[in-house]
């Protein structure tokens, strides 16, 4: 094997591992357990909702045409017809300068097109004042306004939020399709690394890639399965990384990745598979490793966690989003205007850590191996391969954490 | 009573559930429980980060200075030392012209202050051709430089992140102090709701806000209780409010909150307590009620799923986050430019979904009750209670759902 890394762009990374990435299957959880999961199909609203044309105030249908020019100084006088109970209907439809009280859900009556809110009215004897003109379909929601029956209300591969969650409920999806959470198998591997309990001696450091990755691969709707810390020893990584293989769904692998003699992680990698990349123009990230064994895909992050998590974010989310099938809004980013000049070498995709405020986005001095700028900054900035920096002014995307 | 509501700003409205709000004492979770919790109190680093002077490369330790002039076309000679393992130290020191093969996390030897990537020299039978200078720093991580042993590195009040977590487990700790996550009664009145695998009648809706205001909590750190849907029976609901203020920290009903006469939530919860508000000056959401039961507090949202979220998110979060102890960044806002008049009554706060693309806000047509613009639209706009509308061109705060 050479030296050196043989470095492929960004582009080609991900595509490459979006390809390895396969769709889990889908299963079916209650709507109340569906929360943060992925929607593995279109749903559709059941029923049209509403089912009725209703009030969202307390107060009183009427034709909304009868109430133009209605004012405190000359009130519109209306004729009660009485009252509608909540749920119930009438068979008296309203005609002109006729109202009914309706509740807040209550069923509009026949000819009704609007209701007035009860503070601007004034009850006297049967007759109402009313205050205030109302337009067609103030305070009103009409039959099916909201979903008609047959209509996609919400589209597969959305990461379930809690308004999603009221949409299902609405719509009676009370089990809701899901790709299945796929299992993720996290291997660090250094002779390095301590548990996080022992005091790192000399040349030590704590195992934090575990966690970090675990609560990564969790945010993204899958189920991480630790193999714990794995020493640089060609027999126990190749025990761990088939266990992982076998029982995981996909593989990350920490640390082991660069090209020194004592890493093993790609050569390992391609004694039960195939490496595809080894190598990625990204900083910080350069040895990133992307292959396969049989068709579980396995990406092996750089040891430094702060890279690693770099790495999870631009390249890792590509293969997680893959196999639970989240499109769209995974991320979230923002313009804002650059703060400094941010040098880049060109060629490498650098990803810089910023503090965004009042749209100014601030590039946090320090390493990028550092975790203290990982934690304090709202999200990274990308400067092009194609780039050598970015200059003061310009506009940049932040992408947030 | 009155038969109107008596509105409050929102400001008054926030700072009265502010008050209300407990912080729940301490727990102490495993760092792999973590994620999302709520912190309880500052974490400092145990231990100097990291705690020797490491490489962050493959490649050659050096001093910078004797590097400055080195290219591709003369390169620099330097005499190599040989290697150091991983996690060994040398007694070997560093002098002029001299360097020593540091693996990415080893320990750089006394006297080096940078490391020269392996891509970047070439070897020579015990001398090393560099082609690249490095500056003072480069490639390495000095001790301390991420974190000093006793600094704060993380501050209470954080909802736990991924990157979090790594930085939990860089500086050990195993057991993180994080706010008990606190309970929420949730409970649901109105006979016109139906549970949500029936299809409604007329004048019948689904019971939304049970699975949507449940999926609101757990997303800030809560454990929602569910108490199911309450008829408009005052003896039933009474038994059901009491229950729950036994059995939860905060309870939250949703209907039964306006003015009309069947609604019973702000008399029932008067019974048993003090109603500290009935009507906030929003839109949606006007008849929103703030009590307390006792020492619990009590939050009465709007019946319509929609204005229930609203409220949840303007008023209910400082409730919630009052009592994980959630500070700074719960919400995420962006500026935007707004691309539409948003008309607004004056005295009223009111909240408008836009959607966000390119840093133009859209507000969305439809009525406030409507589900769909809930999950087609990225986040809300407020338009200030002393405003009558905002013009197009203003730049608005998004504030992200």
């Amino acid at each position: 094997m050479s030296l050196f890394l043989h470095v492929v762009p960004v582009t080609e990374a991900v595509a490459t591992i979006r390809h390895l990435a396969q769709l889990q299957e889908t299963e079916h959880v209650p709507v109340g357990e569906a929360f943060h999961r992925v929607l593995a199909s279109d749903v559709r609203a059941d029923v049209d909702i509403p089912g009725f044309t209703r009030s969202v105030v307390d107060g009183y249908a009427v034709r909304a045409a009868d109430t133009t020019g209605a004012g405190d100084a000359i009130p519109a006088m209306f004729t009660s017809l009485g009252k509608i109970a909540m749920g119930a209907t009438t068979d008296h439809p309203i005609s002109a300068a006729e109202c009914m009280y309706v509740p807040t859900g209550g069923i509009l009556p026949e000819g009704a097109d609007a209701v007035v809110m009860i503070e601007q009215t004034e009850l006297f004897g049967d007759q109402v004042l009313i205050k205030k003109p109302v337009a067609h379909g103030e305070n009103v929601l009409f039959y099916n306004e909201d979903f008609a029956r047959g209509e996609i209300v919400l589209t597969s591969g959305r990461q379930i939020s809690a308004q999603d969650i009221g949409v299902l409920a609405a719509v009676g999806c009370v089990n809701v399709p899901v790709t299945r959470m796929p299992r993720i198998g996290i291997i660090s591997t250094g002779n390095e690394l301590v548990a996080i309990n022992k005091i790192p001696r000399a040349g030590q450091v704590r195992d934090v890639n575990t966690y970090i990755v675990s609560a990564y691969v969790r945010d993204h709707s899958c189920v991480p399965i630790t193999y714990g810390v794995i020493r640089d020893d060609r027999e126990t990584f190749r025990a761990a990384l088939s266990r992982a293989i076998r029982e995981c769904d996909a593989v990350i692998i920490s640390g082991g990745s660069s090209k020194d003699d004592r890493d093993m992680a790609a050569a390992v990698i391609a004694e039960q598979g195939e490496v595809l990349v080894h190598g990625v123009a990204i900083a910080p990230g350069k040895p990133t490793i992307i292959g396969r064994c049989g068709t579980v895909p396995v990406l092996g992050l750089p040891g430094h966690p702060a890279s690693a998590f770099v790495v999870l974010s631009v390249i890792g989310r590509h293969l997680l989003d893959g196999m639970t099938g989240v499109t769209g809004a995974a991320v979230i980013s923002v313009p804002a205007t650059l703060a400094l000049n941010v040098p880049s070498a060109k060629g490498r995709e650098d990803y810089v850590r910023v503090s965004l405020k009042d749209g100014i986005a601030t590039p946090l001095f320090g390493k990028s191996g550092l975790l203290n700028t990982l934690v304090r900054s709202d999200g990274v900035i990308r400067v092009p391969a194609e780039s050598e920096g970015l200059e003061t002014g310009t506009t940049v995307e932040v992408y947030l954490w």
